[in-house]
């Protein structure tokens, strides 16, 4: 299959959809982004790098470390994670608090907020510094060992993480939380402002289109039953509540972000990442979705 | 793939659980199945037929004609289709009115019964007796001139299905079912009661592991693409509200009744069916699950 | 106090918003009413009769006649009605099916629409024309022997009823409905369009001020203990979902329907009728909450 | 009326089921309140004092805090609290996320916790030191210059009050609240733990019996109309999700904490507490809700 091309082509076919949605503006930081952006990375599990556009530009991975702090969750716990948190859609907003409740504080899986922030406060039973943790865990899979997450953004997010800190607090009401509500919701908030470009999360993902282990050896992250299952609940789950849609017009495996990135998996091949800032209504990148779309229509691969 | 030997494996190891969970009881004609039967038929795309058990005793298919009432509703009205349902998991049980109310009558997808109604009122609009298209429909694609319904069991499920007539009502007041709600109710208690057995409902659904194209000449059944995003809307809404640790667990494409049925499609390869009548609180055959747990486990084969 | 004052004090400062609001549209019949309608009674438990406006003008009772069907109940059943419908107000709107299945098919209270196809259910158990039933007991309480239902109305109605059929079928699933829920909706339907005039409508409730006895020699309509209970209902339950800032504004027991009537009662003293058809987004009449308002403010009378 | 009688008959009566219900148990402080303790009083507007039982012994107030933190509010702001604060009944637990997420941070009303919390944020905004505030209103209102919160209590509730957290942090989300959350919730819980006794809450709500003037000479504290429209808002909204089951029952506004307190306002003639630690699963005292609907049978009294 001839990626090189097939980036191309999609960069020329969305070219005059880019820009179209709207930038997350919750933090200045994000807002302030243009939306002309557009990048996208194919990283084969042989190695190979294909890259369009803005492929080698570092944005906010935000929810896209909720797959990260899940891997590391796994590696800690095991199948004990579970207990915790859900492997069900969630069928509500992100962000909503009323299938919190209604479930006894038990997040409906690790791709929505409260499940990511279960995931944190696993970390931080383990780490001193959970965020570094993130960093280091990222690092060698990336092979960026200069990767960071921006203070700037991570402490605007944190002045304006009432939403966020109503759900843990619930949770911890619920006996759904360990640590104190302020040191989750400040290791939450630094791992989801970490910053990487596309080919790095293509490349990061890989291991998940190999059984479990990484291509670049870099060992094995997880089991291969494990990594499938991830694959899964990317499926399900990864793409806030157009999950359903997501999966029906693309096919594959994948974890979005409101910086405007989403990774993807295809199963035996590669790791994807496409980054585009402007979102539809649903959390996604507008762009990125169509380009994923495009991607499995032109390739004819899909998981289905 | 000796799938001979597979299936003998798992009917093997699961010969301790059979009977365990709970046959649906709602009306006496399903109350009144042993739970104790097994049955599993695996067909390929090149035609082989491997079973175990009780794969050629007929079942009830109830919830897995939705499968068939959606494909015949595509086949008339294609994308149109989406105008009046959605393709998202429902985070609720399959008969669940809050969703309906609060979305404006448009259920969240085709497989949960309101939206089942939906793909039953265009039958009925088209078809003059559409039970009997759905008959008609699934005879070739099964093999089996013989298919009907059984008539005591669909006159059983209307004289009780109060709960579906609210769900028909709520869309008729939403002005989302065309037919009068009576003749739409007539029409699906009677598909759900066709009876069929495990070879026959395997086979019925390897166009969907074909690209669309039904492998034993019956042409052309869904376009490539369109066959590909029914597989993808199966794996994220096909099993109730336990959709997504089925995928997690299974990682196949599935539709499950409560008659103890579940048909799977391992793209590129097979169409799969499983029986067993004891159900998991969700709906779903509690044997029938496990058998393709252990079907994607011991093959190795999963589409992640 | 001079009762006739009163309401031309009214009468007069409410004409500038006289026609403000919107006429209940879902039948043809109650849209074609005109909005600038206005009338008003006062009906002393001594049996003075004090008018203004419209006052003698019939109009479609609506939801009032829930109250009259609750009254009916209890007479036949007593406390027992309690076991099957709740005294709660709902916090949603009076058609709302989400509270219905939250709480297992027993509604809030008898004052929003479920809970009037209760007190319905129970008439026809007891009566083989039970809005006969219902017109025969209003003719001596309102001292009008030609009181009828407006079968256009009733049949217009029922034709449109289908979320009170999807309500009443999602009781009859949870077994809170006795009778087939075509004859509940036959007899709800001509219940609700009976015909009365201010003055009948307001000597109609006067029993509810004198202690459950009617005051024209009627006899004994409910106990002096149930009839002060029901005046507490009317308080928490009577307006729909603006029961609470209907409480906090006018300070009387209430009952309202669509058609623009709005009953009263001041215990010890007087029932009271008003009505204008065009209401607010509650549902309760717009200039008929603010005539009750200024009849507290002026009278310097409230419960409180 | 002999309201020393009364209350002796009323003590008699209800010994046997004093002790029955379930003491607040969420912290330590309140669990080892004796189930066994029984008190009730009357304070008329004339000044005449009645009591039984253990009317002289302090309690702590809990959400009776909330009619007082209203009071405050409304003293500082009038009408324009309700623009922040709801007057409906919230048909949930007093505790519930559900309605705030869903209605934008706007809580149903006042005396649910979400909206004592925005009342206390006015407090906040006001006064330096709002707890002492509370007090030092509460002092010659109840005419006992020593009452006092309890520390320990109140930083007891503190260390647990996440699920008040997680509210006050949503309706900061939404905007609804000025103060820093941390802060409104110190105030929230200090002021929830003042102590004291039934003979001073009963003459504390004098002045909602009075027309919002206090009889004892501290002057008027709400408009007539003001004090109106709390006492239906108390009937409507006072007794958690009860508020219909307690109106229908008791018949008066009142105001209930999980203390085991309950205030009651006769119109025109008293003030009421009564104190009993064992609660109905709603939240409300046992023996104290049945002692106020004993009261009204006995006196005949009741606002209907």
């Amino acid at each position: 299959m001839d990626y090189a091309e097939v980036l191309q082509q999609i960069a020329h076919e969305l070219a005059p959809v880019i820009g179209q949605g709207k930038v997350a503006s919750y933090i200045p930081e994000l807002a302030s982004v243009s939306p002309h952006h557009f990048g996208m990375a194919v990283v084969t599990i042989a190695g190979e790098v294909f890259t369009v556009g803005d492929a080698r530009q570092p944005f906010s991975i935000q929810s896209i470390s909720k797959l990260f702090t899940l891997v590391m969750a796994l590696q800690l716990e095991d199948e004990k994670v579970w207990t915790r948190v859900g492997r069900e859609p969630s069928g509500t907003p992100f962000n909503s608090l009323v299938q919190l409740e209604a479930e006894n504080g038990k997040p409906r899986n690790p791709f929505i907020n409260p499940g990511a922030l279960v995931c944190t406060d696993i970390l931080c039973t383990r780490y001193a510094v959970p965020e570094n943790a993130v960093v280091e865990f990222l690092r060698p899979l990336c092979g960026n060992r200069e990767v960071h997450y921006n203070r700037a953004v991570a402490a605007s997010e944190r002045r304006t993480s009432h939403r966020n800190a109503a759900m843990a607090h619930l949770m911890k009401a619920f006996g759904n939380l360990n640590n104190p509500v302020g040191e989750v919701l400040d290791a939450y908030c630094r791992h989801c402002a970490i910053e990487m470009n596309c080919v790095e999360l293509a490349r990061a993902v890989t291991f998940l289109a190999h059984g479990g282990t990484h291509p670049a050896g870099q060992g094995n992250i997880l089991s291969t039953s494990m990594a499938k299952r991830l694959n899964a609940l990317m499926l399900t789950c990864g793409t806030y509540d157009a999950a359903g849609d997501f999966a029906f017009r693309v096919g594959l495996p994948a974890k979005s972000g409101v910086g405007g990135g989403i990774v993807a998996v295809m199963p035996g091949e590669c790791g994807v990442c496409v980054w585009s800032p402007a979102l539809e209504p649903s959390g996604n990148s507008l762009a990125g979705s169509l380009a994923l779309e495009r991607f499995t229509d032109i390739t004819g691969r899909s998981i289905f």
